[in-house]
């Protein structure tokens, strides 16, 4: 099949069992790859009763089409599964090169099921896949997994890991990658699923060709668009993402002070990537097939914070280990980045719980004894390492705090929950929802729960449109007309770039919905078009919502936290506006032809080709008509 | 001390013991009476640990400066506990002869502590308290219990007692007064408390002449305004508050199948106070000092709903019993009513629970093996009237509605949360919040959980006005300029209302706050004027939050079901409009000075000579500067 291996690996850890399913056309066809046919499968396989951390949970690495191809930025691979810090739907978005390597070894994805009796590692390569004994590497952070492991297989191969967060599981642990180039699957706490499973790694060597349709008609459609994505994403290349902090601040967009700071401008410009640029950068990194090169490689080579020559901190990051925990040393920054990312940490969900401490400790809910000392005050670079160590280490606190916000609060409790900033257990990520309102609607009805990337939508509140799906210019910030509609088509293509593996930021440089058309009939030679490839995206997000309604979740989950819906932010250039939900969710479902309490409905299901998915879910979901 | 009797009875039933103290003027000054009052006691003898239906939990019935004197519709009285139902502070105001009555035989008040040792009650008269035995009483429903007392003690004596319901402790179980005129203390589930403490009824008479400082000043104010309050309500004693059904069904206000129909006009015009008043009314009912005559007295004389000759269902019965259950049998209706009363249930909350019941057997959460073969369909009669039954006597499905919606949808579980309507466990009467958007905010920030008479904010986004309090017109219900102040301006005016116990209909008869200072003025001798006056109220409001803090309240708590913030009305003649509970939250607390979780900061207690409560709150709330 053109575009795709063919095949899925299906290892069980359990038995010590590695099977091959063949990857069929059709199913392809509409789900795609990724994080669309990886909630496929997990629909299939889990449920409401399955136990996130148990091993009848799934661990899922899938590819898409675009995978290992001349696409930009395609270099790239989705983690799915059943979170254990949301009990829900979980994907994760995975940058560097592991995924292209995976479609090289000959397969599409993997399906990773059980447990093994002590730990283990995958070894996966042109000939196919041995488990293997994990024990020599166990307690290995992830960048020196990663040398290890490359020692002991291929010192090309590609890692894929947990650390010692992972191996505790931690559920704010992530997925690292490529080492210390540490692309994580950072949200979710999957890390915590893999530690789970008694698995290490999975390391991959591949070197076969990917065949795609119109190899040369691909290669054209490609090139002239490569100087446009150039042009478009220059800073991105200069600066990073990090180069939006001191826009993003001066929007009230970032987020300050555990999001109830509205103003920060001294601070953000210390800690954004034209400071980074002019300090501690190193070079820009690029994933594979990029050519954004958004990636970061930093090095503090002395001082308190010195650390080795490794990824540097990207936005989401420094929004939520620095403008979240009032950090403006940028060194002490890159420094928690590189413990986040060798402990195997997700960066937003540990800036995250770590600042609702800080206003835990600020105001006498947590005191000293409970920090073993530490003065867990905001600003304090110190504590924020030494908490990341003990979360990453499930020592102390830190072992309270790796369970994420929502657990935080409950054994917190009292009016921690007011201060507990999430949505469906998942922490938000470094965009306010007072600033775009789209974001608001965004958080409040993504699949993962708080999540920016689901939806894109800051993006398109302020520079981008996508006029060949209708969305002819940005969109006002504050306009609630046709809001629901905005996120709801947004959701649908991101679902789309998040199955096909491609790079979200393309759009930043320009590229479209025809061209990604353009690209999926070059590479698959399916006479598909701008409707099928929309239609699909939301099939794919119908169906993850369908997982979730599975799994409880309805219109009362669809909330945000009352911070947001309630408290103002107002400083020098801000525009105040709270957010109307109540009326954005109305639209939304009635929009997305959902029930009123956020279930969609048959005539949606059925429309979308989901029958089959229906009948698993009748069970724990009444659909109507 | 002029318009108070002087002293409150201390009642301890576990002791056996009855004292009195001293009502001193500078406590009636500063917390007038009736809620505020009893508010002062409760907030100084319970807290957070206090068990609502421990022995520990008071009981208080607390008359006000106005009861017993010419000033109208003043016959009245608060009854204040900690609720069973909600967890927080509780007071329910009572209409009738009780409170003039409990006036008359010299005492402001009563507190109720301990538990009896068996069924008792209290005798009061000129002379004193006795505690007596109620074995004998024990079992009857509340029109029974009145006769009998009445024969036991004096047959002009006043009854307040529970039936069946409180004394099986059942959530939702009122405290009635005057037997067949049925006048409720209906919220909160104050029946349960008095049936905790062993306490069947508490029975009054008294002789005793009641002071006021300027007799014949108060006599002249009061003759003027006389013709005004009769022009002005003429229209509620000839149809009673249900005259409004119509009005409110065509706007929307109206409650229909558990808050999820938009219109239902033929039904509406069955079961008004107009259909009413040609059919089963007897004749209008007027409580102490009434000029109003918005009570019903109906018989339903023959036929299967046929009943005693007694009260009558009024608005909000007619919209919980009826429009909530699609009930548009008036006889039947009626019959529910007198049902409640008789079993000592209060008709909003068991209407609500019922029409919850309604949804989620239709929706097949509830089968008919749950509700013994009852087919508890909206729009069935016999259902209703049965489900009453079973919830007055706590008997099978009965047992679990009777907890009230939280609960109920905490045992029934999965999607019923979407459709349990409350605020803080308590369910809203028969006022729609989207129709009101001052209303939303009311329900979300209520003292006792979702209620209209704490606001009484419908009435001044239609038809009132209070110049006096600058506000000058009717405030438009769906703009939000002002509301937040709009709503606590009106709290703080019904917060006087329930303390000095004065009927809030006085309002649609002109009486404006004005004419209340001068009342208090000519009763109390006092120096009072308008801003000392609404001060007070606010004073009382706060100290009731500060309560509810102590017992864990705080903003997010302060919300509404999301079936009132996202699913719209629409229908012929509606204005569709979902309220912004998030703004108007935030310019409320701004307003109230408040911090942003809903907690008074310490510059406003103090504003509000609350320094000594401040004191008692410090362990549990944490209030802010």
């Amino acid at each position: 099949m053109i575009g795709y291996a063919g095949r899925i690996a299906r290892v069980d850890l359990g038995r010590g069992s590695v099977d091959y399913v063949p990857l069929d056309a059709g199913t392809a066809r509409k789900y795609i790859g990724g994080g669309g046919l990886g909630a496929k499968i997990l629909y299939d396989e889990t449920g409401p009763d399955t136990d996130p951390l148990g091993p009848e949970n799934l661990l899922i690495y899938m590819t898409g089409p675009f995978a290992g191809t001349r696409v930009p930025s395609s270099g790239r691979h989705a983690v799915v599964s059943k979170s254990p810090l949301t009990g829900i739907f979980a994907e994760s978005d995975v940058g560097g090169f592991w995924g292209r390597e995976l479609k090289r070894a000959g397969l599409d994805g993997i399906v990773i099921t059980g447990r093994a009796g002590r730990p283990a590692y995958l070894w996966i390569n042109d000939d196919g896949i041995e488990i293997r004994d994990a024990r020599p590497f166990w307690g290995l952070d992830t960048y020196d997994a990663d040398e290890e492991l490359r020692r002991a297989t291929h010192p090309d191969a590609k890692v894929s890991s947990i650390g010692p967060a992972g191996e505790r599981l931690v559920r704010i642990a992530a997925i690292m990658h490529d080492g210390k180039d540490a692309r994580p699957a950072g949200r979710c706490g999957l890390g915590a699923v893999m530690g789970s499973k008694n698995l290490k790694a999975v390391v991959v060597r591949g070197t076969r060709n990917i065949d795609v349709a119109d190899q040369g008609g691909l290669a054209a459609s490609v090139k002239g668009l490569v100087p446009t994505i150039r042009d478009g994403t220059e800073a991105m290349r200069r600066f990073g993402t990090s180069g939006g902090v001191t826009t993003h601040e001066s929007m009230g967009n970032f987020p300050l002070r555990n999001w109830s700071l509205s103003r920060w401008p001294e601070g953000a410009a210390k800690i954004s990537g034209q400071a980074m640029a002019s300090s501690i950068l190193v070079k820009p990194y690029f994933c594979a097939q990029c050519i954004i090169g958004c990636g970061r490689v930093v090095h503090v080579k002395e001082g308190r914070y010195a650390g080795s020559e490794s990824a540097g901190p990207e936005y989401e990051t420094v929004g939520m280990l620095g403008g979240m925990c009032l950090i403006d040393d940028l060194e002490a920054i890159a420094k928690a980045n590189e413990l986040c990312n060798r402990y195997g940490l997700d960066t937003i969900s540990t800036g995250a719980v770590i600042a609702f401490a800080m206003e835990a400790f600020e105001r006498g809910l947590i005191t000293p004894s409970d920090t073993a000392g530490i003065d867990l005050r905001f600003g304090n670079a110190d504590a924020l390492i030494k908490m990341v160590e003990k979360i990453g280490t499930r020592s102390g606190l830190g072992e309270t705090l790796g369970e994420g916000v929502r657990r935080a609060a409950g054994a917190i409790g009292g009016i921690s929950r007011e201060f507990a900033i999430h949505v469906k257990g998942l922490e938000p990520p470094a965009h306010d929802p007072r600033c775009y309102h789209g974001v608001a609607l965004a958080y409040a009805t993504a699949n993962r729960g708080a999540c920016h990337l689901q939806g894109f939508t800051h993006a398109f509140e302020r520079v981008l449109s996508m006029p060949d799906i209708g969305i002819d210019r940005p969109h006002e910030r504050h306009n609630l007309e046709n809001k629901a509609e905005l996120v709801a088509k947004l959701q649908n293509l991101m679902s789309m770039m998040d199955s096909l593996k491609a790079c979200k930021f393309l759009h930043f440089g320009g590229v479209r919905v025809t061209h990604l058309v353009e690209w999926l009939q070059l590479v698959t030679g399916w006479d598909v078009g701008i409707q099928e490839f929309m239609t699909t995206g939301e099939r794919l997000y119908n169906l993850k919502r369908l997982y979730n309604n599975r799994c409880g979740i309805t219109r009362v989950d669809d909330n945000l936290p009352p911070r947001f819906t309630t408290e103002k932010r107002a400083g020098e250039g801000l525009v105040v506006s709270l957010p109307h939900l109540g009326r954005m969710l109305s639209d939304y479902y009635e929009f997305r032809g959902w029930n009123a309490e956020g279930i969609p409905r048959l005539s949606t299901l059925e429309r979308l080709g989901l029958e089959e998915e229906v009948e698993r879910a009748r069970d724990a979901v009444r659909i109507e008509p």
